[in-house]
């Protein structure tokens, strides 16, 4: 039986000197607040605050980055418990499910998840034994007994965890009522909404007829022209920023941006109404959206997130049978230098304007995105994101970008999950790199403590809050 | 007079804890025999079992490492006795050839071959100084003692190299008569054949008539149609799995996979059988015969492996003098999200299916590789190839491919060498290296010990039974 | 007040065992003469040998690296005196900008800049406190009490500097002027020209028919047709060679190479005196013109480097309002295996060629330029440059480059700088994070002392002289 060992000095670099200064960075840092500006921790779970019904529905099956490691070794997500979409029955039993999560654990040694999991089992569930075949059942009896204190309920854990500011992503035509039920409840934290309008901007999706049936919905516009268009997401913006967002997102497959006319944007809106768009019409229209949600940042002070760059859905199988969002989404070569100059180009010298961008390409780290941030004052750099949200992922961002760009052209710690558990495990991680990249600078005689000191507060703490308006 | 230093900790980190970490995690596995799933010996080898000649022959000319690092500097190919095409006279004194490269043997300082090198010559060969202009003839003469004795043989260097099983490649027409020959005989060893049809899937090549005729001979078919060539490809590979084959090879110009109709395919054959193709329909072609080639990996279980994106013959004055294979291939920039996206949908869902990929483009490593072998069933990565199978080269995978895909989507070492004494040299490196990656981790308290030493045995043994069902 | 602290040992591993090797071959170099094949700065400079005037204008003001990162947190270019192109006045107070300048020195923490900006204020200007918004002025009075001294006069410095040669960037139809009065007088300096004729190879430039009457009037010949342009060029070169220099220098956006025949060139270069080229005809004739350096070089033995890559201007508004060089250039992905293909058949294996290639798109290092460098004997590989020419980005590059294409295909160091009182600092950055390379080397017992001892003074001194033919 492995013992699961947080130790107090885990990530650091092993030579003692540098571990000495890694320790009193971290240690500087690691009690301030959480500030969460991007992830998809569901509103509703706060709002309804009911506790967590077991450990595969907690732990596993919301979670793609763990099924996707087990589907990848030959296990079906049927046996994990996955929905289909056709609602194809499969398997019900959240301990058998378990157990094949156990029996796999050894898949996971070395990866982010594989870190996140042990810190939520041992410093959340009190859990101090790896999970293998051996003890899957004691594991999942102790923390489902776990799960039914008022201790381990979402608003419980929310303070628990010292989150000072949780945001979540939304569609357009999101009603935002849990946000609202959270503001008229007696719960202290603060939890807004992100305005991600992806469903109504992307023409080509085949759900986007229902999608803008949603926007007329909410908008109480009809839209049948691309102005409406524009005045309904003009108009979401407005109720969004009353709930109390500061940002937009927008997930694109490239950072292409291009600005249509009236005219050409409103043919090529028309077209999609009727369902006639091609492939380069999508193309132009999101590329003309991207521009369209700058200007209206510049209007309305909303930062802009731009995540480009995954195919999403390419295993065709996996996506029909169950879904979006299940592991299948690959990244793929981006290009920023000649894509992003358009939107750059008109609002990126503009001090009302705020642009964070992301990347899955990390050849762009230092090629374009550092010298990009490094020189408009508009734009900032997002942290490593999905893939590179990880310890080697994240020294090398530090490492690419820094020299060019600077700390302070940069925007401290998305968590960026889903699994609400794991937000504590993952700034935690984030403090500790971060904390051991500034004290090999130090060690190095690059920077001074006080310098250090200083930045490594600005990554844990400052920069998220001020990156994102918060 | 430098001697050579095989030091105890060679590539060790330097920082004491982690050496003595790795040094551990080395002892635990230096022993294992060496599996080889992939590499250019030629059976003949060891099948004749005649002593080597000299050591140029032996040592250099077969060496496209070592004679293009000489070319660089301006040495010419003449002078180091690689044949010319048209055989026109070249350097045939060994000794000369022999002092040459002692002169400018500084030049491989840091590098894998300079690595390697030391290694034959010190615990191969039991040279104990560094070749030099002054040692020279010493050396080669001591060199020509020693491949005089039984010992020195290949069949006796095999066993004393604890190989386990040695893959070599050859042609879909090749008569693996010295398979055969091997298999007869009283070797104990086990030398089995990779099934490696680039001359007749390359319908563009020069050579492809000459390539057809030898399938049509080895096959016993006409081959007048694309069907007939299908059932050509199949006998032949029946015929390979007899000899004990478990995998197939194909090295591309890219991953482009596409299928084409029965008409097409086809259409495009009698073309070439005309010798009117063009360029796509070469391109299209073998991106068709990729998917055949997982359709019948399917079938009889052949582990499936591709190699693209080296740019052939780059100096058309060293081809068309010295012909291929003398240092003059470079890497391309390779996409493979989208190119192997039909192959992955067809078959990477498939338990049948085995594929294996290799790239010489490390931005691919954690932007698209690890992410589809950390999905796909299918899919595995092969080990860092050619210019990255190098101390840096095995960091750099490392760690860009565990975090996103683990340890257990990659298929362990390959030696990947026509350099039959270079194999215990190349394997002892990268266990070394492997060896000290997991002693950083270890360090970090990223893994236990237990966990680092089952993983090590993994990635320096098990993962290549495994992986080329071995 | 914070300190500067240019610790003996900075830069270093922090191992002991690493940080002493790297001081012993730090210490090996440390005193070696500068040798400066690429830079910016101006040689009227030292021509005329005035004294600096003030603290801004000497470090701020030519410095696109430090105001491009003052632009990016959102001060304006006219507050820190960056002269507009239409006379617009901007700030002339030089105290003033300096003030704004300490304010905002924190963002440079841990920047290449913020190191060259440590060693000048420390080693060369005698200032021991980081500037601060407290301390502006007392730096300001302090620095301008140096420069009014003789010993802080141009040649004085460069002869501090222990500088042995010095090459200056100089249009095609630079008449060299200083570079004869420097000749002239009893300078005992070595400042030399290289050819860069970008202006009038730029067929597509808004500049290039003024660019073009300087030629006609720097080479006396009427230039009607592309024959009488290459022979204006071949009589510049002839100039420039007399005049000392050794290379010509290529800023290209791609480094596409093809070979027009004579006829095509003379068709695209009519359209261009008509000023009727598009942007294929540009491009092409870009191709063409590397192709006609490199055979120039051939004949005249002129060292041919290119740079390619930087997307020039980015930010329309800083360019029309300041001009060019405004740290708004940004890198693009760069392909050189087939780009340069045609360039490297043609003279690739000529003995009398030499080329030098940079790059801003680190992909292309391990995957192609190293193996280019590592087997055409005509090319050399440049130091990594602007972006990349820092801590981080040195370490990247010898850790892509050596493995393949070992050290002596590399060319020394860069420090291509407009910065003159940085020269120094650049320097001593580089022989230290290459002496700590190669510690790290020593240490992991892959090059012994004697190896790591010569390798450290070929790349601090000897491969920049050979390299350049100086």
């Amino acid at each position: 039986m492995s013992k699961i060992n947080l130790h107090p000095d885990r990530y650091f670099d092993p030579q003692p000197e540098v571990r000495r200064i890694a320790r009193e960075l971290y240690d500087h840092v690691r009690g301030l607040p959480l500030v969460c500006p991007h992830g998809h921790v569901e509103p509703r779970l706060l709002a309804e605050d009911v506790p967590f019904p077991d450990p595969a529905s907690l732990l596993l099956i919301p979670d793609h980055y763990i099924f996707r490691m087990l589907y990848s070794r030959g296990i079906s997500l049927e046996s994990l418990g996955i929905p289909t979409v056709d609602g194809t029955a499969v398997e019900q039993d959240s301990r058998k499910i378990w157990r094949i999560f156990c029996a796999h654990y050894y898949l996971f040694a070395a990866t982010p998840t594989g870190c996140w999991l042990e810190h939520v089992l041992a410093a959340v569930l009190d859990i101090d034994e790896k999970p293998s075949a051996r003890n899957a059942d004691t594991l999942y009896d102790a923390i489902l007994e776990k799960l039914a204190r008022p201790a381990f309920r979402p608003r419980a854990l929310y303070e628990q965890f010292n989150i000072e500011v949780l945001s979540t992503t939304d569609a357009a035509s999101d009603s935002l009522e849990y946000h609202r039920a959270l503001s008229d409840s007696s719960f202290k934290g603060r939890v807004i909404p992100t305005f991600r309008p992806d469903g109504v901007t992307d023409i080509a999706a085949r759900a986007w007829p229902e999608e803008m049936d949603r926007l007329r919905a909410a908008s109480g516009l009809a839209i049948h022209s691309y102005r409406e268009f524009i005045a309904a997401l003009e108009k979401r913006r407005a109720f969004f920023r009353e709930m109390g967002a500061t940002a937009t997102d927008h997930g694109v497959n490239t950072p292409f941006t291009h600005r249509l006319s009236g005219q050409e944007a409103e043919t090529i809106f028309q077209k999609a109404l009727k369902g006639q768009v091609d492939a380069n019409d999508a193309r132009l229209f999101t590329a003309h959206m991207l521009m369209e949600m700058a200007r209206m940042s510049v209007d309305d002070g909303l930062v802009m997130q731009i995540h480009p760059g995954a195919w999403r859905n390419h295993n065709r199988f996996i996506h029909e049978r169950f879904g979006a969002d299940k592991g299948a989404d690959i990244p793929v070569h981006t290009e920023f230098t000649g894509n992003l100059r358009p939107l750059l180009e008109a609002y990126g010298n503009d001090p009302n304007f705020r642009l964070i961008v992301f990347t899955l390409d990390e050849s762009t780290y230092a090629r374009e995105l550092a010298p990009l941030a490094g020189h408009y004052p508009a734009m900032r750099l997002g942290p490593p994101w999905w893939f590179h949200d990880s310890i080697h992922g994240m020294i090398r961002y530090r490492e690419r970008v820094t020299e060019t760009a600077g700390f302070y052209n940069t925007v401290g710690f998305n968590d960026d999950t889903r699994a609400f558990l794991s937000i504590p495990a993952r700034h935690d991680l984030n403090r500790r790199v971060d904390a051991n990249f500034l004290a090999g600078l130090v060690s190095r005689h690059i920077l001074d403590m006080e310098q250090a000191r200083e930045i490594a507060r600005a990554l844990a703490y400052d920069l998220a809050r001020d990156g994102y308006k918060l």
